[in-house]
């Protein structure tokens, strides 16, 4: 069996991400399996279970090397773009792949450094993202803030990620518009 | 190796479950441990190992058997009993065990049809008990929601879970005060 210094070894390592890479990013996280990977890599699936024997765990990979899609290019009115972004992200987490991803990524996080750091990279750019869209509305008088800004990621995020892996139901427009409503005081015209 | 029918192998299955039952009364959620277990049932730690590989999975089958401890009892007013149950919770989400035990149902219950009966049972309470006691308070007079009470438990442990999880900070009082004011308007003394 090949070491991890065999070029071999890291040759299809660099291979099967790139393979996850491209399917993460033309079809979505849930294209991101072992079968899928294997074909488009152009090696065995048994060499990708090799390198991660959890689909997951390379989905976690892939996904820290793409843009993160979520509270990006934030636009104006910051209500409106927010509806946009929790809803997009709402029907992410109605996705069983996508549920499995955030679960085995916090459940890894416990033992594995890697994982860890993955798991701080993705809290930390939901939460700075967030942050700074919301520090703007409130700059420019669209909105008063009911909580500090630091704490928006877990107001906002936190109820579809409680309803979408413990309540394993989806989140509708009525508890989206009670998070936004969470968040703070909305004017009901941006200036 | 005996058998799922094998007499010693149930009964030092039951031994197994009645230890960590002893063990999660008498000293919490960490103390349901290989180790502990094996020693409190008087089996061989390997024993232990070959019925609960995980011994996450040991504690949510045992937390199964026991009363949910939260959000049970509710007393007068609504919002201080809530203040004390959410800032018990927010504590038992500091402990590594307890996140582990969170995540990694979530994460088995995806594809263990017992593991997805236990996430719906915690679900189920949890979400049944706070209706409950905001129905109440509203009905009091106390109260006034802003979301369906079928939201509140989303809207109240979703921002505790994300933080304890994702962000793996912990929740602090400004936190708490945060989800108790997004349940809705609380009048200044209960009537």
């Amino acid at each position: 069996m090949p070491t991890d210094q065999d070029p071999r070894f890291l040759r299809s390592r660099e291979a099967i991400l790139h393979a996850a890479r491209e399917l993460l990013l033309e079809k979505g996280p849930t294209a991101v399996t072992h079968v899928q990977v294997a074909e488009r890599a152009g090696v065995g699936r048994a060499t990708v279970y090799r390198h991660w024997p959890q689909a997951e765990l390379l989905l976690v990979e892939v996904m820290a090397t793409v843009p993160m899609p979520f509270f990006d290019e934030p636009t104006v009115p910051t209500r409106d773009w927010l509806r946009r972004e929790l809803t997009a992200m709402a029907r992410q987490l109605d996705l069983d792949d996508v549920r499995a991803v955030a679960t085995t990524l916090a459940t890894n996080a416990l033992w594995d450094k890697t994982m860890d750091a993955r798991r701080a990279q993705f809290a930390g750019i939901l939460g700075t993202r967030l942050a700074a869209a919301l520090d703007d509305a409130q700059a420019r008088g669209e909105f008063t803030p009911a909580l500090p800004s630091r704490d928006a990621a877990a107001m906002a995020i936190g109820p579809m990620y409680y309803r979408s892996t413990i309540e394993r139901t989806s989140t509708d427009e009525d508890l989206i518009e009670a998070i936004i409503a969470a968040l703070g005081t909305w004017s009901p015209s941006p200036r």
